[in-house]
Protein backbone atom coordinates (compact mmCIF):
# COMPACT_ATOMS: atom_id res chain seq x y z
CA UNK A 1 0.00 0.00 0.00
CA UNK A 2 1.59 3.34 -1.24
CA UNK A 3 -0.68 4.96 2.21
CA UNK A 4 2.19 3.32 4.09
CA UNK A 5 4.70 4.51 2.30
CA UNK A 6 3.92 7.72 2.63
CA UNK A 7 1.63 7.91 5.49
CA UNK A 8 -1.13 9.73 4.30
CA UNK A 9 -4.17 8.61 6.12
CA UNK A 10 -6.63 5.19 5.56
CA UNK A 11 -8.94 6.59 2.56
CA UNK A 12 -12.30 4.86 2.80
CA UNK A 13 -15.86 4.88 0.41
CA UNK A 14 -18.58 6.44 1.91
CA UNK A 15 -21.66 6.43 -0.15
CA UNK A 16 -23.68 8.86 2.33
CA UNK A 17 -21.35 11.21 3.29
CA UNK A 18 -23.30 13.21 6.18
CA UNK A 19 -22.11 16.58 7.09
CA UNK A 20 -19.07 17.90 9.17
CA UNK A 21 -19.80 17.99 12.94
CA UNK A 22 -22.18 14.71 12.32
CA UNK A 23 -21.18 11.16 13.83
CA UNK A 24 -20.85 8.05 11.69
CA UNK A 25 -20.83 3.98 12.11
CA UNK A 26 -19.15 2.31 9.44
CA UNK A 27 -19.63 -1.40 8.73
CA UNK A 28 -19.54 -4.10 5.68
CA UNK A 29 -16.10 -3.64 3.93
CA UNK A 30 -14.72 -0.34 5.25
CA UNK A 31 -14.81 -1.08 8.76
CA UNK A 32 -13.43 -4.75 8.11
CA UNK A 33 -10.58 -2.33 6.04
CA UNK A 34 -10.09 -0.63 9.65
CA UNK A 35 -10.21 -2.82 11.92
CA UNK A 36 -8.51 -5.79 10.32
CA UNK A 37 -5.67 -4.10 7.79
CA UNK A 38 -5.23 -0.39 8.84
CA UNK A 39 -5.87 -1.71 12.71
CA UNK A 40 -7.11 1.95 13.68
CA UNK A 41 -7.17 3.29 16.91
CA UNK A 42 -9.50 5.68 18.44
CA UNK A 43 -8.36 9.18 17.60
CA UNK A 44 -6.60 8.85 14.50
CA UNK A 45 -7.94 10.02 11.31
CA UNK A 46 -8.86 8.93 8.22
CA UNK A 47 -10.35 10.39 4.68
CA UNK A 48 -13.37 9.75 3.07
CA UNK A 49 -14.96 9.75 -0.23
CA UNK A 50 -18.41 9.37 -1.45
CA UNK A 51 -17.50 9.07 -4.63
CA UNK A 52 -20.07 12.15 -6.15
CA UNK A 53 -17.14 14.89 -5.62
CA UNK A 54 -17.38 14.92 -1.45
CA UNK A 55 -14.00 14.74 0.50
CA UNK A 56 -14.34 14.34 4.52
CA UNK A 57 -11.75 13.86 7.34
CA UNK A 58 -13.17 12.01 9.88
CA UNK A 59 -11.93 10.72 13.48
CA UNK A 60 -12.32 7.72 14.80
CA UNK A 61 -14.12 7.89 18.44
CA UNK A 62 -14.71 3.83 18.52
CA UNK A 63 -12.93 0.80 17.17
CA UNK A 64 -14.26 -1.93 18.73
CA UNK A 65 -17.04 -3.99 16.84
CA UNK A 66 -18.76 -1.27 15.20
CA UNK A 67 -16.76 1.60 14.37
CA UNK A 68 -17.57 4.95 15.16
CA UNK A 69 -16.17 8.17 13.71
CA UNK A 70 -17.27 12.03 13.79
CA UNK A 71 -17.16 14.01 10.84
CA UNK A 72 -14.32 16.72 10.87
CA UNK A 73 -14.53 18.62 7.67
CA UNK A 74 -16.23 18.14 4.50
CA UNK A 75 -15.07 19.50 1.03
CA UNK A 76 -16.51 19.66 -2.68
CA UNK A 77 -13.92 18.82 -5.36
CA UNK A 78 -14.96 19.81 -8.97
CA UNK A 79 -14.01 17.26 -11.78
CA UNK A 80 -11.75 19.27 -13.92
CA UNK A 81 -12.67 17.55 -16.64
CA UNK A 82 -15.82 14.93 -17.60
CA UNK A 83 -14.80 12.39 -19.90
CA UNK A 84 -17.24 9.69 -21.00
CA UNK A 85 -16.32 6.97 -22.85
CA UNK A 86 -18.15 5.02 -25.59
CA UNK A 87 -16.91 1.98 -25.83
CA UNK A 88 -17.78 -1.59 -28.34
CA UNK A 89 -17.01 -4.79 -26.45
CA UNK A 90 -13.45 -6.19 -26.22
CA UNK A 91 -12.59 -9.60 -26.60
CA UNK A 92 -12.74 -12.12 -23.47
CA UNK A 93 -12.86 -10.51 -20.06
CA UNK A 94 -10.74 -7.47 -20.96
CA UNK A 95 -13.24 -5.02 -19.81
CA UNK A 96 -12.27 -5.92 -16.13
CA UNK A 97 -9.34 -4.36 -16.36
CA UNK A 98 -10.25 -1.71 -18.48
CA UNK A 99 -12.58 -0.66 -15.37
CA UNK A 100 -10.14 -0.63 -12.92
CA UNK A 101 -8.15 1.73 -15.28
CA UNK A 102 -10.22 4.00 -16.11
CA UNK A 103 -11.69 4.75 -12.83
CA UNK A 104 -7.51 5.26 -11.61
CA UNK A 105 -7.40 7.71 -14.09
CA UNK A 106 -10.34 9.83 -13.28
CA UNK A 107 -12.85 8.88 -16.17
CA UNK A 108 -16.26 9.63 -15.14
CA UNK A 109 -18.57 7.68 -17.10
CA UNK A 110 -18.18 4.46 -18.88
CA UNK A 111 -20.70 3.50 -21.59
CA UNK A 112 -21.13 0.71 -23.28
CA UNK A 113 -22.52 0.24 -26.75
CA UNK A 114 -23.94 -2.79 -28.27
CA UNK A 115 -22.60 -2.26 -32.70
CA UNK A 116 -22.87 -4.75 -35.42
CA UNK A 117 -19.82 -6.20 -34.84
CA UNK A 118 -19.69 -6.84 -31.14
CA UNK A 119 -22.34 -6.96 -28.34
CA UNK A 120 -21.92 -6.38 -24.61
CA UNK A 121 -23.41 -9.92 -23.85
CA UNK A 122 -21.25 -10.63 -20.89
CA UNK A 123 -21.79 -7.08 -19.37
CA UNK A 124 -24.95 -8.49 -17.21
CA UNK A 125 -23.15 -10.87 -14.98
CA UNK A 126 -20.04 -8.55 -15.16
CA UNK A 127 -22.19 -5.34 -13.12
CA UNK A 128 -21.67 -6.49 -9.46
CA UNK A 129 -17.61 -7.10 -10.38
CA UNK A 130 -17.14 -3.62 -12.38
CA UNK A 131 -18.68 -1.87 -9.56
CA UNK A 132 -16.52 -3.43 -6.59
CA UNK A 133 -13.19 -2.96 -8.79
CA UNK A 134 -14.31 0.91 -9.74
CA UNK A 135 -14.55 1.31 -5.74
CA UNK A 136 -11.40 -0.16 -5.25
CA UNK A 137 -9.95 2.02 -7.72
CA UNK A 138 -11.41 5.20 -5.72
CA UNK A 139 -9.96 3.73 -2.62
CA UNK A 140 -6.74 3.48 -4.38
CA UNK A 141 -6.16 6.91 -6.17
CA UNK A 142 -8.17 8.75 -3.03
CA UNK A 143 -10.25 9.88 -5.47
CA UNK A 144 -13.19 11.94 -4.80
CA UNK A 145 -15.42 10.90 -7.90
CA UNK A 146 -16.45 7.48 -9.06
CA UNK A 147 -16.28 6.00 -12.17
CA UNK A 148 -20.07 5.47 -13.66
CA UNK A 149 -20.66 2.07 -15.86
CA UNK A 150 -24.26 2.29 -17.80
CA UNK A 151 -25.54 -0.74 -18.94
CA UNK A 152 -25.14 -1.43 -22.80
CA UNK A 153 -27.06 0.25 -25.33
CA UNK A 154 -27.22 0.91 -29.05
CA UNK A 155 -25.17 3.36 -30.64
CA UNK A 156 -28.44 5.35 -31.77
CA UNK A 157 -29.77 5.30 -28.92
CA UNK A 158 -26.93 7.07 -27.19
CA UNK A 159 -26.64 9.50 -29.79
CA UNK A 160 -30.24 10.34 -29.65
CA UNK A 161 -29.98 10.45 -25.53
CA UNK A 162 -26.55 12.79 -25.37
CA UNK A 163 -26.89 15.86 -23.24
CA UNK A 164 -24.26 18.46 -22.85
CA UNK A 165 -22.24 20.10 -25.31
CA UNK A 166 -18.31 19.40 -25.76
CA UNK A 167 -16.13 18.00 -27.40
CA UNK A 168 -16.18 14.30 -28.59
CA UNK A 169 -13.55 11.87 -30.57
CA UNK A 170 -13.98 8.30 -32.81
CA UNK A 171 -10.83 6.17 -32.14
CA UNK A 172 -9.82 5.69 -36.16
CA UNK A 173 -6.29 4.67 -37.56
CA UNK A 174 -7.37 6.65 -40.60
CA UNK A 175 -8.05 9.65 -38.86
CA UNK A 176 -6.40 12.96 -38.14
CA UNK A 177 -3.89 12.87 -35.45
CA UNK A 178 -4.65 12.97 -31.60
CA UNK A 179 -3.85 16.72 -30.35
CA UNK A 180 -3.08 17.48 -27.25
CA UNK A 181 -5.16 20.71 -25.52
CA UNK A 182 -7.55 22.64 -27.93
CA UNK A 183 -10.89 20.58 -28.05
CA UNK A 184 -9.55 17.73 -26.01
CA UNK A 185 -9.03 20.41 -23.10
CA UNK A 186 -12.72 20.45 -22.81
CA UNK A 187 -15.03 20.10 -19.71
CA UNK A 188 -16.79 17.85 -21.45
CA UNK A 189 -15.21 14.99 -23.51
CA UNK A 190 -16.47 11.56 -25.10
CA UNK A 191 -14.64 9.61 -26.93
CA UNK A 192 -16.16 6.62 -28.82
CA UNK A 193 -14.05 3.47 -29.59
CA UNK A 194 -15.19 0.43 -31.17
CA UNK A 195 -15.52 -3.43 -30.64
CA UNK A 196 -12.79 -5.66 -31.28
CA UNK A 197 -14.20 -6.16 -34.85
CA UNK A 198 -14.00 -2.38 -35.10
CA UNK A 199 -17.02 0.11 -36.14
CA UNK A 200 -18.93 -1.03 -39.01
CA UNK A 201 -18.18 1.92 -41.82
CA UNK A 202 -22.12 3.17 -41.44
CA UNK A 203 -21.30 3.38 -37.59
CA UNK A 204 -18.03 5.65 -38.16
CA UNK A 205 -20.46 7.47 -40.34
CA UNK A 206 -23.06 8.03 -38.29
CA UNK A 207 -20.65 9.03 -35.30
CA UNK A 208 -18.96 11.35 -37.52
CA UNK A 209 -21.82 13.07 -38.82
CA UNK A 210 -22.89 13.62 -35.08
CA UNK A 211 -19.75 15.31 -34.55
CA UNK A 212 -17.00 12.70 -33.19
CA UNK A 213 -13.38 13.51 -34.96
CA UNK A 214 -12.00 10.68 -36.45
CA UNK A 215 -8.77 10.48 -34.67
CA UNK A 216 -5.38 8.57 -35.12
CA UNK A 217 -3.64 7.27 -31.90
CA UNK A 218 -0.49 5.46 -32.91
CA UNK A 219 0.76 4.17 -36.52
CA UNK A 220 -0.22 0.71 -35.30
CA UNK A 221 -3.12 -0.81 -34.71
CA UNK A 222 -4.36 -1.04 -30.86
CA UNK A 223 -7.03 -3.48 -29.21
CA UNK A 224 -10.52 -2.12 -27.69
CA UNK A 225 -8.83 -1.55 -24.45
CA UNK A 226 -5.73 -0.41 -25.54
CA UNK A 227 -7.15 2.32 -27.35
CA UNK A 228 -9.60 3.44 -24.70
CA UNK A 229 -6.60 3.60 -22.34
CA UNK A 230 -4.90 5.72 -24.63
CA UNK A 231 -7.43 8.63 -25.38
CA UNK A 232 -8.51 8.01 -21.82
CA UNK A 233 -4.38 9.29 -20.55
CA UNK A 234 -4.23 11.74 -23.50
CA UNK A 235 -7.15 13.21 -22.23
CA UNK A 236 -7.13 12.98 -18.64
CA UNK A 237 -3.04 13.12 -18.82
CA UNK A 238 -2.02 15.11 -21.91
CA UNK A 239 -4.46 17.88 -21.79
CA UNK A 240 -4.04 18.48 -17.88
CA UNK A 241 -0.40 18.81 -18.73
CA UNK A 242 -0.93 21.02 -21.31
CA UNK A 243 1.50 21.53 -24.38
CA UNK A 244 5.12 22.61 -24.21
CA UNK A 245 5.33 26.75 -24.00
CA UNK B 1 -9.74 -9.89 -36.09
CA UNK B 2 -9.60 -6.39 -37.61
CA UNK B 3 -7.52 -7.73 -40.21
CA UNK B 4 -10.80 -9.32 -41.22
CA UNK B 5 -12.89 -6.60 -41.20
CA UNK B 6 -10.64 -4.39 -43.19
CA UNK B 7 -9.46 -6.80 -45.57
CA UNK B 8 -5.40 -6.46 -44.71
CA UNK B 9 -2.92 -9.21 -45.40
CA UNK B 10 -2.60 -11.62 -42.59
CA UNK B 11 0.24 -11.23 -40.21
CA UNK B 12 3.20 -12.86 -39.41
CA UNK B 13 5.72 -13.29 -36.79
CA UNK B 14 8.54 -14.63 -38.92
CA UNK B 15 12.10 -13.92 -36.39
CA UNK B 16 14.85 -14.74 -39.15
CA UNK B 17 13.26 -13.38 -42.92
CA UNK B 18 15.68 -14.10 -45.48
CA UNK B 19 15.95 -11.56 -48.22
CA UNK B 20 13.95 -10.37 -51.69
CA UNK B 21 13.42 -13.44 -53.84
CA UNK B 22 14.20 -15.79 -51.04
CA UNK B 23 11.63 -19.39 -50.48
CA UNK B 24 10.45 -20.23 -46.77
CA UNK B 25 9.43 -22.65 -45.15
CA UNK B 26 6.53 -21.70 -42.41
CA UNK B 27 6.11 -24.12 -39.09
CA UNK B 28 4.83 -24.13 -35.60
CA UNK B 29 1.96 -21.24 -34.87
CA UNK B 30 2.93 -19.05 -37.95
CA UNK B 31 1.49 -22.53 -40.42
CA UNK B 32 -0.88 -23.43 -37.95
CA UNK B 33 -2.37 -19.78 -38.01
CA UNK B 34 -2.04 -19.70 -41.97
CA UNK B 35 -3.34 -23.01 -42.46
CA UNK B 36 -6.65 -23.39 -39.38
CA UNK B 37 -7.50 -19.76 -38.96
CA UNK B 38 -6.68 -17.42 -42.16
CA UNK B 39 -7.45 -21.48 -44.31
CA UNK B 40 -4.65 -19.30 -46.58
CA UNK B 41 -4.10 -20.41 -50.71
CA UNK B 42 -1.75 -20.55 -52.97
CA UNK B 43 -1.05 -17.30 -54.38
CA UNK B 44 -2.41 -15.21 -51.49
CA UNK B 45 0.08 -12.19 -49.89
CA UNK B 46 0.86 -12.27 -46.11
CA UNK B 47 3.08 -9.59 -44.25
CA UNK B 48 6.03 -10.67 -41.93
CA UNK B 49 7.80 -8.75 -39.72
CA UNK B 50 11.01 -10.30 -37.97
CA UNK B 51 10.09 -8.04 -34.64
CA UNK B 52 13.51 -6.40 -35.48
CA UNK B 53 12.81 -3.81 -37.89
CA UNK B 54 12.08 -5.88 -41.00
CA UNK B 55 8.88 -6.21 -42.34
CA UNK B 56 8.45 -8.15 -45.67
CA UNK B 57 5.47 -9.07 -48.29
CA UNK B 58 5.45 -12.70 -48.98
CA UNK B 59 3.41 -15.22 -51.65
CA UNK B 60 1.93 -18.41 -50.32
CA UNK B 61 2.99 -20.93 -53.05
CA UNK B 62 2.26 -24.08 -51.10
CA UNK B 63 -0.35 -24.30 -48.24
CA UNK B 64 -0.84 -28.06 -47.69
CA UNK B 65 1.29 -29.80 -44.76
CA UNK B 66 4.00 -27.57 -45.47
CA UNK B 67 3.79 -23.99 -46.36
CA UNK B 68 5.97 -22.50 -48.39
CA UNK B 69 6.38 -18.90 -49.47
CA UNK B 70 8.34 -16.90 -51.54
CA UNK B 71 9.45 -13.18 -50.06
CA UNK B 72 8.46 -10.80 -52.52
CA UNK B 73 9.70 -7.66 -50.75
CA UNK B 74 11.59 -6.62 -48.03
CA UNK B 75 11.75 -2.83 -46.27
CA UNK B 76 13.31 -1.63 -43.18
CA UNK B 77 10.93 0.37 -40.61
CA UNK B 78 12.61 2.37 -37.88
CA UNK B 79 11.65 3.30 -34.69
CA UNK B 80 10.70 6.94 -34.68
CA UNK B 81 11.39 6.94 -31.04
CA UNK B 82 12.62 3.91 -28.37
CA UNK B 83 10.92 4.09 -25.09
CA UNK B 84 12.94 2.12 -22.41
CA UNK B 85 10.46 1.37 -19.08
CA UNK B 86 12.21 0.62 -16.05
CA UNK B 87 9.58 -1.07 -14.39
CA UNK B 88 8.94 -2.01 -10.50
CA UNK B 89 7.18 -5.37 -9.19
CA UNK B 90 3.66 -4.11 -9.46
CA UNK B 91 1.42 -6.31 -7.66
CA UNK B 92 0.43 -9.80 -8.29
CA UNK B 93 0.31 -10.73 -12.17
CA UNK B 94 -0.64 -7.15 -13.11
CA UNK B 95 2.70 -7.53 -15.31
CA UNK B 96 1.14 -9.62 -17.71
CA UNK B 97 -1.46 -7.41 -19.30
CA UNK B 98 1.48 -4.52 -18.60
CA UNK B 99 3.19 -6.75 -21.20
CA UNK B 100 0.58 -6.57 -23.93
CA UNK B 101 -0.22 -3.06 -23.96
CA UNK B 102 3.40 -1.98 -23.95
CA UNK B 103 3.91 -3.99 -26.76
CA UNK B 104 0.87 -2.63 -28.39
CA UNK B 105 1.88 0.65 -27.98
CA UNK B 106 5.11 -0.46 -29.79
CA UNK B 107 7.54 0.49 -26.67
CA UNK B 108 10.71 -0.77 -27.33
CA UNK B 109 12.11 -1.98 -23.77
CA UNK B 110 10.98 -3.00 -20.43
CA UNK B 111 13.30 -3.65 -18.17
CA UNK B 112 12.62 -4.98 -14.54
CA UNK B 113 13.91 -3.60 -11.50
CA UNK B 114 14.11 -4.89 -8.47
CA UNK B 115 13.76 -1.65 -5.41
CA UNK B 116 14.00 -1.72 -1.91
CA UNK B 117 10.30 -2.11 -1.54
CA UNK B 118 9.84 -4.72 -4.12
CA UNK B 119 11.85 -7.38 -6.00
CA UNK B 120 10.94 -9.39 -9.33
CA UNK B 121 10.19 -12.92 -7.44
CA UNK B 122 7.49 -14.02 -10.16
CA UNK B 123 9.65 -12.69 -13.46
CA UNK B 124 11.29 -15.97 -13.64
CA UNK B 125 8.75 -17.85 -14.26
CA UNK B 126 6.82 -15.90 -16.57
CA UNK B 127 9.44 -15.40 -19.29
CA UNK B 128 8.10 -17.72 -21.22
CA UNK B 129 4.56 -16.17 -21.05
CA UNK B 130 5.51 -12.55 -21.19
CA UNK B 131 7.81 -13.89 -24.62
CA UNK B 132 4.26 -14.87 -26.35
CA UNK B 133 2.04 -12.20 -25.26
CA UNK B 134 4.80 -9.57 -26.72
CA UNK B 135 4.99 -11.77 -30.03
CA UNK B 136 1.05 -12.07 -29.77
CA UNK B 137 0.81 -8.04 -29.23
CA UNK B 138 3.08 -7.49 -32.72
CA UNK B 139 0.79 -9.75 -34.49
CA UNK B 140 -2.23 -8.04 -33.27
CA UNK B 141 -0.24 -4.20 -33.95
CA UNK B 142 1.01 -5.16 -37.07
CA UNK B 143 4.40 -3.71 -36.07
CA UNK B 144 8.03 -4.28 -37.50
CA UNK B 145 9.27 -3.60 -33.89
CA UNK B 146 9.03 -6.50 -30.69
CA UNK B 147 8.94 -5.97 -26.91
CA UNK B 148 12.25 -6.21 -25.60
CA UNK B 149 12.38 -8.12 -21.97
CA UNK B 150 15.14 -7.65 -19.83
CA UNK B 151 15.75 -9.79 -16.65
CA UNK B 152 15.69 -7.92 -13.16
CA UNK B 153 18.58 -5.68 -11.77
CA UNK B 154 19.27 -3.58 -8.93
CA UNK B 155 19.05 -0.02 -9.40
CA UNK B 156 22.37 0.71 -9.34
CA UNK B 157 23.13 -1.78 -11.91
CA UNK B 158 20.94 -0.42 -14.33
CA UNK B 159 21.89 2.91 -14.10
CA UNK B 160 25.64 2.01 -13.87
CA UNK B 161 24.97 0.13 -17.02
CA UNK B 162 22.74 2.56 -19.40
CA UNK B 163 23.60 3.19 -22.84
CA UNK B 164 22.97 6.05 -24.87
CA UNK B 165 21.63 9.66 -24.32
CA UNK B 166 18.31 10.74 -23.77
CA UNK B 167 15.76 12.51 -21.78
CA UNK B 168 14.64 10.27 -18.87
CA UNK B 169 11.54 10.78 -16.23
CA UNK B 170 10.62 9.21 -13.58
CA UNK B 171 7.29 8.94 -12.28
CA UNK B 172 6.37 10.83 -9.04
CA UNK B 173 3.23 12.70 -7.77
CA UNK B 174 5.49 14.99 -6.20
CA UNK B 175 7.32 15.94 -9.54
CA UNK B 176 6.50 18.47 -12.56
CA UNK B 177 3.62 18.19 -14.89
CA UNK B 178 4.55 16.03 -17.58
CA UNK B 179 4.42 18.17 -20.72
CA UNK B 180 3.77 17.18 -24.48
CA UNK B 181 6.94 17.24 -26.48
CA UNK B 182 10.45 18.80 -25.17
CA UNK B 183 12.32 16.52 -23.94
CA UNK B 184 9.28 13.81 -24.28
CA UNK B 185 9.93 13.63 -28.04
CA UNK B 186 13.94 12.82 -27.77
CA UNK B 187 14.77 9.58 -29.88
CA UNK B 188 15.92 7.78 -26.81
CA UNK B 189 13.34 8.38 -23.53
CA UNK B 190 13.11 6.23 -20.39
CA UNK B 191 10.74 6.07 -17.91
CA UNK B 192 10.91 4.97 -14.16
CA UNK B 193 8.54 4.08 -12.44
CA UNK B 194 8.85 1.95 -9.24
CA UNK B 195 7.16 -1.01 -7.09
CA UNK B 196 3.66 -1.00 -5.86
CA UNK B 197 4.95 0.21 -3.02
CA UNK B 198 6.93 3.21 -4.08
CA UNK B 199 10.80 4.21 -4.79
CA UNK B 200 12.27 4.60 -1.35
CA UNK B 201 13.80 8.39 -1.00
CA UNK B 202 17.57 6.91 -1.22
CA UNK B 203 16.15 5.28 -5.12
CA UNK B 204 14.38 8.46 -6.10
CA UNK B 205 17.33 10.87 -5.05
CA UNK B 206 19.69 8.35 -6.97
CA UNK B 207 17.45 8.68 -10.01
CA UNK B 208 16.96 12.22 -9.68
CA UNK B 209 20.98 12.73 -9.37
CA UNK B 210 21.36 10.37 -12.76
CA UNK B 211 18.58 13.03 -14.65
CA UNK B 212 15.33 11.21 -14.00
CA UNK B 213 12.94 14.07 -14.17
CA UNK B 214 10.30 13.71 -11.32
CA UNK B 215 7.02 14.20 -13.31
CA UNK B 216 3.42 14.11 -11.87
CA UNK B 217 1.08 12.19 -13.98
CA UNK B 218 -2.24 12.61 -12.79
CA UNK B 219 -3.84 14.40 -9.55
CA UNK B 220 -4.84 11.09 -8.16
CA UNK B 221 -2.29 8.14 -7.31
CA UNK B 222 -1.91 5.58 -9.63
CA UNK B 223 -1.03 1.82 -9.09
CA UNK B 224 2.34 0.91 -10.67
CA UNK B 225 1.11 -0.88 -14.06
CA UNK B 226 -1.00 2.19 -14.27
CA UNK B 227 1.92 4.32 -14.45
CA UNK B 228 3.83 3.10 -17.07
CA UNK B 229 0.41 2.57 -19.32
CA UNK B 230 0.57 6.22 -19.02
CA UNK B 231 3.70 7.29 -19.32
CA UNK B 232 3.81 5.16 -22.14
CA UNK B 233 0.41 6.39 -24.12
CA UNK B 234 2.36 10.21 -23.21
CA UNK B 235 5.44 9.51 -24.54
CA UNK B 236 4.58 7.19 -27.58
CA UNK B 237 1.45 8.82 -28.90
CA UNK B 238 1.11 12.46 -27.12
CA UNK B 239 4.70 13.13 -28.39
CA UNK B 240 3.66 11.90 -32.11
CA UNK B 241 1.13 13.65 -31.99
CA UNK B 242 2.46 16.78 -31.34
CA UNK B 243 1.13 19.91 -29.27
CA UNK B 244 -1.50 22.32 -31.10
CA UNK B 245 -0.23 24.79 -33.21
Amino acid sequence: MRSAADGAPSFLFVPELPGAGSLLALDGEEAHYLRRVVRVRPGESVTASDGEGTLADLTVLEAGDTIRAEVRTVRRVDRERSLEIWCGAPEGDRADWLVEKLAELGVATLRLVDTERGRWERAVRREARWERLAVAALRQSRSAHRLRIHPPESLPAMIAGREGRGAAFLADPAGAPFVVGGPASAELVRAAVGPSGGFSEAERNMLARNGFMPTRLTGTRLRTETAVLAMATLVMVGSRAGPAT
